[in-house]
């Protein structure tokens, strides 16, 4: 029989969460990529640019025409021509001859710097004076300069940013190797849990955690879909948990699996063939009612029913192994924020524990404002900006200390 | 005649950012409310809960049965019943009387606390030994704890998070005041830009901005829609601009604005009624050759061409110009990560610079590795983790100093 109540330190959680399988590639139009993980490396099909590119308005010279220029004696370059936007000129320029350019303009052959327009003045339609002397490669880009042909440019497992779009952009590469994101079952269990359209009667509350996780999911890049209240019947749980099994990578169940008498989340995990139960429980608080299970290749968590509960565990645990199965490396993530703690926090050693706090502008940088309040009051989180940690080998915070804050 | 190079400083930028108008309200389901603004204050129009419920499974008891009693001299209390979830007791509790009851169910009249089931023991079917003394108001929620009714519980001005629409879900306010999301055209310019899909022969260059600035309105919470390539010419860009202007709220044309032999972009503003010039050039580096205007209600930018430098602008002032639109509180940013510069960098005094830096964990916390380059060189965007300011009155930075990173 496997054991009842199998708990977990964070840490092995992590390397449970690490071994996951990752979900299959598929292409994106360069237009859909926006924080998608890349699935392939990309090397450059080309350099970028292409071609020699003016940075600045001016003249396309040869930098040794130059040197000695200054006020008292400015350089005399005889004018070739301008060259237009997009326009490619073939000859090279000879010696002591320029040629008009704007920015983005193409430098001639022969050319290996741009004089700024600023330092220059016309004489006549065919005579330019050069006031300042410029070096080899002032002022243009060389073709290749940005990115060579071949060069490794994004990595497999990387979240595509704005910039790295435009990088893709610029070398046409416009059919993009991503990761499928993970399509996530959002169920919520309980009988005394109602639709947020109704009005509940005593005894009866709305349904506060489908709609966070909902949101959670997708702000975490994942597609979440909400697949029901199952009543606290086995039956119930289980034509839900068959349908979230069946169609998304990941099952998340609120509610149910907590010691109580109507817990049949877990009754219901075992009854699928090739089901796994990997941790009932997580020495971490809030949310140690967890339970994580794998059947095949789905990931099934059972999350607390208090919604602050179950928010620490999808901040810490459940985000991280939508990002592993996306592909994303797990340990390239945003960095929290360093505030100072306002006030003394106790904590119980042997456990690690979760606090939020409000961050707040203070006169040596920011500061971090404890939340106190149950984990059922949903209102402590909407006062909270983010966590902090305390070790479980500690015996708690002192006020002024720095502290790293994992924004939500 | 209006002043043709109207340079401004980033701080007289914001003040002017903070005078543009906002965007009018809508309402939308609770189910789109992610990241949306709020635009008017939630007050709460009920107690949440609304009736008190236990945290613990266990026995709703009156605290005072349970006064003094230990391992060694048990409380003995009668067992009126089982609460069941959503069942609303209306009898009150009786001296030396309990009822079961599990998490989340209704603590019946007359009960202030909720004996955990760890610390009791059931004797017979109508009699239950408590174990350890409980105070008023253990392991339950009062009703109202969470939110009272009439509570202001949102502020107009603040973006929607997870937990933001939880609360909401769980007032049952599911129809919510927003304001519309900013619409933003974006335009390209410039003779030698063409689509990413096209193969461009020497001198032509792939549109690099046009996806970027797509992506980065996009990451911003605003809808973006590209209007098309311009090409130099007063005409071109003029259809492009008054199609931008008349159905979005912000337009962006990148390319353009330097002081270009091919400058149309604010002769093309200037021809525009109502048009106001702002700022043609903002005193920061990258992102100088930067144009603002207006247009009646209407917000047009003339960016940089260089990408790092539109970039750059975009971070700064559009994303804050947008959520001025949008409504949001442009304090409440999310912070940037503190970290320490891992060598010197020179800054040419009275001018405001910005450092590409890349993040990096190091032994004594994250470090800033500047990214040198020029602006015309996106990689140097894709190696970088976020931008690190020098102020115009600073010489410039020391290796090992703190600086704070404002991520993109």
């Amino acid at each position: 029989m496997k054991p009842f109540f199998q708990v977990k330190t964070s840490q092995e959680i992590f390397e449970l969460i690490q071994g996951f399988p990752l979900l299959p590639g598929e292409r994106v139009l360069l237009s859909e990529g926006l924080n998608r993980v890349l699935a392939e490396d990309i090397l450059s099909p080309e350099d970028l640019p292409h071609f020699p590119r003016a940075t600045m308005d001016g003249y396309a010279v040869r930098a040794r025409d130059t040197f000695g220029a200054s006020e008292a004696v400015p350089a005399l370059l005889t004018l070739s021509g301008e060259i237009a936007m997009g326009q490619e000129v073939k000859a090279p320029v000879e010696p002591d001859h320029c040629f008009r350019i704007a920015t983005g303009g193409m430098v001639p052959p022969g050319a290996d710097a741009v004089a700024m327009i600023e330092h220059t003045q016309q004489l006549d339609s065919r005579t330019i004076e050069i006031f300042k002397s410029v070096s080899p490669l002032d002022n243009f880009i060389q073709m290749g300069e940005d990115i060579k042909k071949g060069q490794p440019v994004l990595v497999a497992g990387q979240r595509l940013r704005p910039q790295d779009l435009g990088l893709l952009a610029g070398l046409g590469v416009i059919d993009i190797p991503v990761y499928r994101q993970p399509k996530v079952a959002i169920i919520s269990t309980g009988d005394e849990i109602m639709p947020v359209e109704e009005q509940p009667p005593p005894g009866f509350i709305r349904d506060i955690n489908a709609t966070t996780l909902q949101a959670l999911t997708a702000e975490s890049g994942a597609r979440p879909k909400f697949f029901g209240r199952a009543q606290d019947k086995f039956e119930d749980l289980k034509v839900l948990c068959q349908k979230g099994l069946d169609q998304t990578d990941m099952v998340l169940i609120s509610g149910g699996s907590s010691l109580g008498v109507r817990d049949y989340t877990l009754e219901v995990i075992r009854s699928f063939p090739e089901s796994e139960i990997l941790a009932h429980g997580i020495s971490i608080s809030p949310g140690k009612p967890t339970i994580l299970a794998r059947v095949g290749n789905k990931i099934l968590w059972g999350l607390p029913g208090h919604t602050v509960s179950a928010m620490v565990v999808f901040a810490l645990f459940v985000n991280p192994s939508l990002k592993q199965l996306e592909g994303k490396k797990i340990g390239r993530s945003i960095p929290g924020v360093q505030a100072r703690l306002t006030r003394n926090i106790a904590s119980a050693q042997g456990r690690e524990e979760y606090i939020r706090v409000a961050l707040k502008k203070g006169e040596a940088g920011w500061e971090a404002v404890p939340v106190l309040g149950k984990s059922g009051l949903i209102s402590t989180m909407v006062r909270a900006d983010g966590l902090i940690r305390i070790d479980q080998n500690c015996e708690g915070l002192e006020k002024g200390e720095w502290v790293e804050v994992l924004l939500f």
